[in-house]
Order: structure tokens, then sequence, then C-alpha cells
């Protein structure tokens, strides 16, 4: 770390800093420059004391990191990509992976309806909410235990793997029966418990980056997942809250190029909450393969105007068929297939 | 709500929106205007369809709700201001209070000592983590199980009311037997299984808002506390994420006088992680307290440069005690003592 | 203009409302509902009086807005796209433009090299600062009118066509003499002043948005040169501001997307402001174009660690190279070329 | 500056930073870390060359700034508060500044009445704007002369001096004759030329935060005025831009605490602006003074339901009469008055 001490301070003060520094275990070396000094602090940052703190004393300026935060998650760590096997269906290699289906689970003939539509379409992974996370109590939340029961009917029926999200601790087990991949969602991106009991199951795991959580954020809770001895994690871009009205949220694609920057795990986009639009899923579709995502989530139901959660942003069985028949072609220029 | 039809849709259009209107429980009524027509549908919105999902009709240009979402929790439904009674001490009344000690709680010495100095001081309720919710999994996590020991004899010995946060569903039930307020941290904010579960404790629960939660959300995930039973629910305002990087967080002040407008709740305080500055605490405080807040949420630290976590927002005891002996005079204008 | 009314609010305050908003020109039409009224205004919105006023009678909960305000700039008034001329270069139409050379115009060395490079690679536009708005004074502002005459410098020799930004009303005129588009940026984003002055000239203007300017403001922005009588407005997306710190600004792609929708005018994408990291301009110049954008503007210097602005954001002749060889492959799936 | 190189960099890789960062003219002084290494470039960096470019070699990882970017505007350049006289009225010293008067000038009875009221209630700089920045070119634009003339008279008839914005240099001279201070709206907060054109009458300028400005631009922009000779600068807070859609924007007052430490500038809050909303502005005052703000800019109206601009944010006579009855009480805490 690097500790700014400000202009103008006594040659006491600075060693009282470097005192500091060294009892929090590490090695302070002062860097005297004409107007300011500056003490670098050698040492690990991860496994020491953060000296934040510092900031405290009244002759620090600030105290600035050197180092990255999250290791497991890292390029550097791990430098080729992370391909997840989603009980057979492989997400980060060359094949990109289509994960679509309805909000909620609202119903048998909803919910086998759309996976018929979607399967036939090209998808391979089944999304559906069976415990939906609403604003507010009043609102739809979900099937619960039958909504699985219908998800596991949908998977007998068509062979499409499951995605589902998991709200509480107290489910994880039982949800992990049904999923073949667990779904955390952006309000619980920084629910730490829930990620650990989510990594002990082993199963895929696909976390939401937060509403507002910064990618290196992102990827530390990433990081409570891997350091829980789970590697199979899927990176989601769900689309951040900014000041813009005429979208819900911010679909931010670089995080894309970012997060495969970073890190070696796959990275996957909704399109769907990204801008929780209908009308502009598909243009997003477009982008998101172009930035180089290893996949979609993509919400599909056979009667938007209809659906018991977030209709205005499901795309119909015909708009779906549209999308996935021209996706290839973005795919295609970055090597990749549909 | 109100659906507003586009310019130039054909009245067989607008029939269909009607129809759909209809079909999801509500009496629409058409009012054609100079350029474009929109639709009234009349009916109680908590409790019928959202009819956001009509957006996805192309002749809708959009849907606004009019009523609020929130019930139990409004200002309407409960006129006068709650008075949230932890163990014998009103929050929500006309005297102040003031709920400070350590960000974590670190060791029986540095809990005790602090205990000793901010009831000293004149606060009343003695805050402290025990379990720790922290954005990287190689930092200090909380002591756990031990931290709530030291929190009992703190109590104790000072006869301070307890405040601690509570992490995970399945430490609920233990962490209550000591907490006199359970605290829900901003990044729980939106875990709706959490805030069942502290619900059904019936100890007073210390909402804060969430990183980037507006307001109607936070009184909604109160509507969930309050929905389940337990009407002892504290707002707890502790800055929200913007573009601003001089300080942490940037504390939406503003959010006591709305929060106390539209609902009847208490509302805290929190200026240490409002800002993340330890320098900046003192003026905070006399901000909130001018502008009405019922009560404080301080971090106090024997020692805050060599704190295992966040020092850098923590005041020490000297720093704690001036600010308190200030206080009196910006609460007194409002009508409130300390 | 829909007036939403408190509930419990007595027949005469609803009725207060209606003659105010028959007053402001209006006329009201109320609809009574279970629990609460709402009035409905007819009129036309943009040339009435705004009733948001109306929000600070008590009996008033909200007043929410039909129309759009756009007229001009709007898809309905003009369902054609626009092709923007540029002395030639048309913009808008199936073939994709691509605008690239230095952030700062420093040399007629580093200027004509630039030029040279960009053209040979495919670009038909040049672009270069010669005022240069910076956070600091102490920094760069550029050479002024030297920058000027370095600009006509490489247009004669290459035959480039010259954007340049321009940051006085003081200097639109001698800077229009030099440039065949004129640059309006982020910070100038809603200085209509600036506009109107650059709207006069009738050139082609390159309109950045605002770091925080809602699309519906900045589409309002363009109105200001619209309605002045200059019809050869291009909108450029430059990444706005959010909470994010990895990358400047958070380039909003979507917007490709939404002003296309909502506007007829050309879309331009600058994806060296957009993230300000040379790292990520390659990736986000392929999902620029899968989104629909009808050009780039990248900034291309020699050598970019020595720039004398921004060298962060700048890509070498080399990148730039790579770039304009794979771009064709992400315009094509679109029906455009390059 | 601290230029952080990646880990596993060769040893050729850190000499050529080096190198770079002395050809800039720095001196630079590696330092060796277990496994990053560090340069910290000695020289001022407000007169050298900015090396956040060198984030374009591909073994730096970051650079960071250690030095403040602000000069003039710094405490530590002018340990005492500055006391700004607009024609006789000081802001910044014991008595507190409230300007007060309507959003626009729109007649001479409006702003008259409103001058009246505002002065017998102890205002002693009157508002009003002649030239109004508005979002959509069909709103009301001003008075423009005419709405100087008033303003003039009004100054005449009441002793109150007068505050006006000014939105373009072609103005600043003309409107410079009747204000007494010179008012920069949010939206020209970063226009640099308008700040030069101002500075020159030597006239005070009030200059508002923009939306979405950090505290560091905003004192980037107050250095503009103050480098070219100007020392009387107002910094005025008027709410940033967030997610937050209940108000307008997000008043910032940790924003007063952090201008006054950073800066010897007197700091004004607009509570009006700030929130958007009438019925927030009196509690929103109370925080302001009780934040240690130098001065209030307050919206009046004799009647804010037929405002012409904003009349969701202006209070009626009534209202500032009780506003300013309260003040005193939250000022003294503070050793201020009234």
């Amino acid at each position: 770390m690097i500790i700014v001490i400000k202009p103008n301070s006594s040659r006491e003060q600075i060693d009282e800093v470097m005192k500091e520094v060294a009892k929090l275990g590490y090695d302070p070396r002062p860097i005297y420059g004409a107007t300011q000094t500056v003490i670098a602090a050698i040492g690990d940052e991860r496994t020491h004391h953060a000296l934040e703190s510092l900031n405290v004393l009244p002759q620090v300026e600030q105290v600035m990191r050197v180092q990255k935060r999250y290791k497991l998650a890292s390029r550097e760590s791990h430098p080729a990509n992370t391909v997840v096997s989603a009980d057979g269906v492989e997400i980060g290699g060359r094949r990109l992976v289509v994960m679509a289906g309805p909000c909620s689970v609202e119903s048998e003939e909803q919910l086998l309806a759309t996976a018929r539509a979607v399967k036939e379409a090209g998808a391979t992974v089944l999304r559906g909410g069976a415990y939906k996370p609403r604003t507010s109590p009043y609102e739809f939340q979900g099937l619960g235990k039958e909504g699985l029961r219908l998800l596991r009917a949908a998977r007998e029926e068509t062979g499409l793997k499951i995605i589902t999200e998991v709200l509480s601790e107290a489910d994880v087990e039982h949800v992990a029966e049904t999923a073949d991949i667990l779904q955390i969602g952006a309000r619980n991106s920084q629910n730490f418990a829930l990620l650990v009991e989510c990594a002990k199951t082993m199963k895929p795991i696909l976390l939401k980056r937060g509403l507002s959580e910064r990618i290196e954020e992102w990827l530390l809770a990433a990081e409570y997942i891997l350091t829980n001895g789970n590697p199979n994690v899927l990176l989601c871009e769900r689309g951040i809250r900014t000041f813009e009205t005429y979208t819900r949220n911010t679909l931010d694609l670089a995080a894309v190029a970012i997060a495969k920057k970073e890190s070696h795990l796959p990275v996957i986009i909704d399109p769907s909450q990204g801008c929780g639009r209908a009308d502009l899923v598909r243009m997003l579709c477009r982008g998101a393969l172009a930035m180089g995502a290893d996949g979609l989530l993509i919400e599909v139901h056979p009667n938007p105007a209809e659906a018991m959660s977030d209709g205005q942003q499901q795309v119909d069985f015909r708009t779906f068929r549209e999308i996935m028949g021209e996706l290839a072609a973005f795919a295609e220029p970055n090597g990749r297939t549909l």
C-alpha cells in the first residue's frame, strides 16, 4: 500500500506513520518528494491488516492499495479460460450457451410450452424462477416447491438443463436437487452467507452483479465461492443502476471485456433484466456476443402481456426464434458458434 | 395505473389494451386527448396484477403507477410517529438515541473500554459487529459467537442495550438472544429471507438502506417486516453509492425528511458509514439532528488507526465526547433532547 | 399530463386543482378511482404551461407527463433515417464512418503522421482537438488557432474531413471555417448558447451526451439545434458517469438502440472516452457496430504514452489497423459496410 | 505520482517505465515489493506532464496521483476563510447570507412583490433568472434584458443586492452591469470559456456544482476563475444526480463540510434545486446551516402553482417567512448569526 503524507508534515509525524505501518505487519519505505512524502508499505495486502485505517491520522492524506484484492478469480492465477459444465452443457468454451425461459414459473402449461419453444429454437438451458425476490411483499412470490417440480418435469420432457434462483440459505439444499445451475440474484450478490451455502453444493453458480456493485466487488463475491472450494462460477452482468430512467437498468457491456480480462471465469449477459424492456433485448444480444460473452440469459414467455412478473421485459416465442436465428452471425467473427 | 397509448394508434389497438386491462382485473377508462389517448385503470394496484407488463404491446408507450406501493409503512396508514422500545430504551420519541461502539468486536478489552466510554458520554445503546460482512473473504470476518458473548458481558457491566448485525438466517435465533436490536446491513437490505426470519423474533430491527436503494424500495423492504407481524422497524440511512470518490458514500440527509414524511417509523442516521471518513462524522451528526433524525449510529474505537475493520471511519473516545457535548444544541430547535 | 390527487382529498380540493389546470390552458378530466382521483389534463404539453408546478398544492401527490418532449428529433416526426453529409462523407447511411485521430493536436509531425495512418487504415474523417476542455486549468489547453491550421494542412494533404471541438461561442465562426463537423463535448452538452451558435453555421454538429444526461435530455439538446434550423445533428454516446471506477466512464451501448428507436438522427460511438482505457477500445468497437452504431470516433496517437492529453485511452497505429481490419465482420450482419 | 507495475514484469520492463517517467520530467524512484514493484515519480504533478498516459504500457497496472490538483482554491494555500463582498454584503463571515427570489423573473409585479417579501423576512440578496437554461427549447427561456431591467428596479426600490444567472459569453458584460453576483448554473459548471469570461468582470461568481461533478472537479472549476485573477468565488452545492427518483436531485450536504475543509471559499446551499420539491426546502435549510453553510439560495414565488418555471420547488411568502423565523436557532450553535 502507499500512504500519502500531507504536505508540511514534520519528520516526527512521518516517523509516527512508519511505526504504525511496521506495527501492522508491513515494511515501510519512505520516498521524500519535493512537496510531499509517500510511504510505500511492502507486504502482502491480502493477508496483512488493511492500512486504510491510517487515514484517521491527521498527517495522512490518503492510503492507496497497490495489489489486486481477488486471487482465485484472477486471470493471473489461472491464465486459461475456465469451462464450467452444467450436467454436460459446457459454458465458457467455443460454443455459446443460451439459457431461456420465463421470469417466473407460473403453471405447467406455461412452463412446458416455453421449454419446448426455447429448445426448438436452440437453447440448451431452461430458466424459470420458483422463488422470486420481489421489491414488494404484495407481489407474486413464486410457486416455490411446486415450481421446482414443474422445472424437473420440463427437464425430463425436453432434456434442457435447469437454472433457477435461490433466495434463502434454507432452500439451498432442495433447490440444488432440481437445479443444474444455481442462480444468485442481484439483490443477493453480496449475501455472503447464501454464497457460501450455495458453494457447498458444488453445483455451478451463476452470480449476478449487484445493482451498484463495482467489478472488483463482483469478483470478490465470486472469490467467496471459489475459496469455499467450488470452482464452478459463472459471472452474470445484468445491468447496473444509474440515473437513466428510459431503461430499468444500464447494461454495462464493457463489463464483459473487463471481466474476461481480469478473470478466467465465463461471463453471461442477461439482456432482459439488463434493460427491462422487451423491445431492446434483441439488440443487446447482438452487442453481448460481439463483445465476447460466453452466453445469454433471456426471459421468454408465451404471452408477456399477462406474465405474473416482469412481463415488460420478456420476449414472446416468435421474437426469441428471430433472435436465435441471427445470433450466429455476431458470434462467428469472435470464433464462436451457437 | 395509467397506460399511455402511442400517438396514431387505431381504435382497435386502444380497444385491445382496454380488454387486457379488464382481463387483469381493472376497470379501464379511456381519456382521448388531442394527440394521444391514455387509459386509466381503476383498481387497487397492490392487490391486482401489475400492468407494467402491458409495455410489451407495441401500441403502449408507457405504464405509470398511481398508488403508493407501501401500506403498513406509510404515514397514511399510521399518522402518529411510531416509538420503538429496545428493552426499555425508546426510539422515535422526544429523546434522541445515540448508539455507539466499534465497527467490529475485536477483544474484551477493546469492547469494554469502548462501552464504558460511550456510556459515560451519553450513549444508551452499544453497537459492535460479531459477524462482519466484508467485501473480500480475506478480510476479518468477526469473532462470531465469542463476539456475542463479549457484547453480553458489556451489557451486563454497563446496562447499555446491544445492537449487532445478523448476516445469516441460520444465525438469527442465537444473535437475537444477545441483541436488543437486530441490524440488517446495506448489503442485505433486500435479502427478504433474512428480513422475514428476523421479523419472527419480534425484536426491533434496524434496517439499513441499500447502497442503491430508492426510498420507495427501502420502505417496501420495511413492509416485508411489518407484514410479517413485527412493527418494530427502525429505518437507517447510511449513505448511498454515487459517482463521488472523496467519500466512500454520499449521505442522503434529505432521506430523513422524506422517510419521516412518507412513514411513521423512526429514522436513524449512520454518519460513519455515511461518509467513510472519521473527519466528517462530527459535522454529519449536526446535520442529521437538525434534519430531524431520531437517533445516530456512530462508530467509536479506542485506537482507530489499528482497528481490524474500517478504522478510517471510526472516531476515538475524545472526539466522541466532543460530539456528544455539542449535539443537544442542534436537537433543541427541533424540540428534541439528548 | 396526469395529476394524481392524494387519497382522502375533498371534492373542493379536487375542484381547486381542476380550476388551476384549466387556468393553465388544459382541459381537465377527472377520473374517480376506488381510493384515489387522477385528473387528465388534455392539451399539448409542449406548447402549454408545464403542470409540474401543481406539485406544490398539498392535495397533489404527483404530476406525470404523457407526451414526449422532443419533436423534431423524434422518429415519429421523421420516420426515415437522417443521412448527414460532412462535405460529401455521408453519415447515417449504409456505409459506416470512422473518425479517428489524436485527442489533441500537438504538432505538425504528430498530426500528419496520424492522418496518414488513419486514412490508410480506412478512416474518412480526422479528429483532433485544437481547443481542449481540461478539468484543470494547469493542463494542456490545446494549440488553438495553430491547431486549426494544422488540421487544414492535414485535410489538404490527405483529403480527410475534419472534426474538431468548439468550446466557446466566440470561436464558433473561425472553428467552422476549418471544421467539416463541429464537435460539442460532454461538458457543453447543455450549453445551449453554444449549441445555438453552432447551429447557425449549418455545419454538421456531433453532439456528445453529457456525463449524467438522460437520453430524453440529450434529444432535447439536439432539439435546440434542430429548432434553430440546422438538421445536421450526429448523436454521440461517449460514456456516462456511474459508480464504477475500473473505467473512467460506463459506455451505454443500449443508448445506440434507444436513440435509433426514438430518433432518426445518426448515432456515433466514442469508445475511447467511453471507457478511458486503450485496452478496451477494440472490444467496444465490436459491440458498437453490432448494436447498430452509424460510426465510431476513435482516439489514435503515434505514441500514446507520451501524449499531451488522455494518452491512456489512445490506441497506437498498429492497434488501430487491427481494429479496422476486423470491424467489417461485425457490421455486415446488420447490413452495413465499412 | 505512483506507477504500479504488474506482477512478474521483467527488470527491462520496469526500466522502460523508469525511462518514460524521466523523459516526462519526473525523477523515478523504484520500490521493489514482494510481488510487485511501484515507481514513485518525484516532481510537481501540476506543472509536469500527467503520467496517466503510461497506463497504455502493457506492464503498467495503474497510475495514481499523489498531489492535490487545485492550488489557489485549496485551504492549504489560504488557511483563513475567504470573505467575499457583494457590493457591501459580506459572504463567508460570521453573518449568514440568504439569497431569495423567484426561479424566473416573470413580471414587474411578481418580482417586486417577491423582493419586498423576502427583504422583509430578512434576505439581503434577491435572486431571479432573466436568462433561463431550460432542458427543452419549448420551455420559457426567460425575459432576457427586460428581466435584467426589472431586477435593477427591484434593487433600486429595496436595496437588495442582485444575483442572476449568465448563460452566454456574449451576455456576460451586460449581465454584469446588473448583477452584484454572477451565477453559473450546474449545466455550465465546466463551461470554462464562460467561467473565464465571468472572471474578467471581477464580480463575485456563484459557481454551482455540476450534476455529476466530483468535489475535486468543482474546486478545479473554481480554480479557472481564481487563476484568471478573480478571487471572489462562492461555491454552491445544489444537488447531484443519483438513482433516486423521489427527489429531482440528491442534496449532498456533506459537501459543505468537505468544501470548507479543502477550500477557503464560502459555501452556499441551494435547497430548492437541491431536492426539486417545495415541501422539503425547510428541512434542508436546517441541515445546511447546522453543517456550516455560509448562506442559502432559496426560490420564492408569490404563487408557485402558476410559476413559469420550476413552480414545484418554489416556496410561497408565508413558508419563506417561517423558514427565516426558525433558522437562527440552527446557526447559533455554529457561532453564526442571520
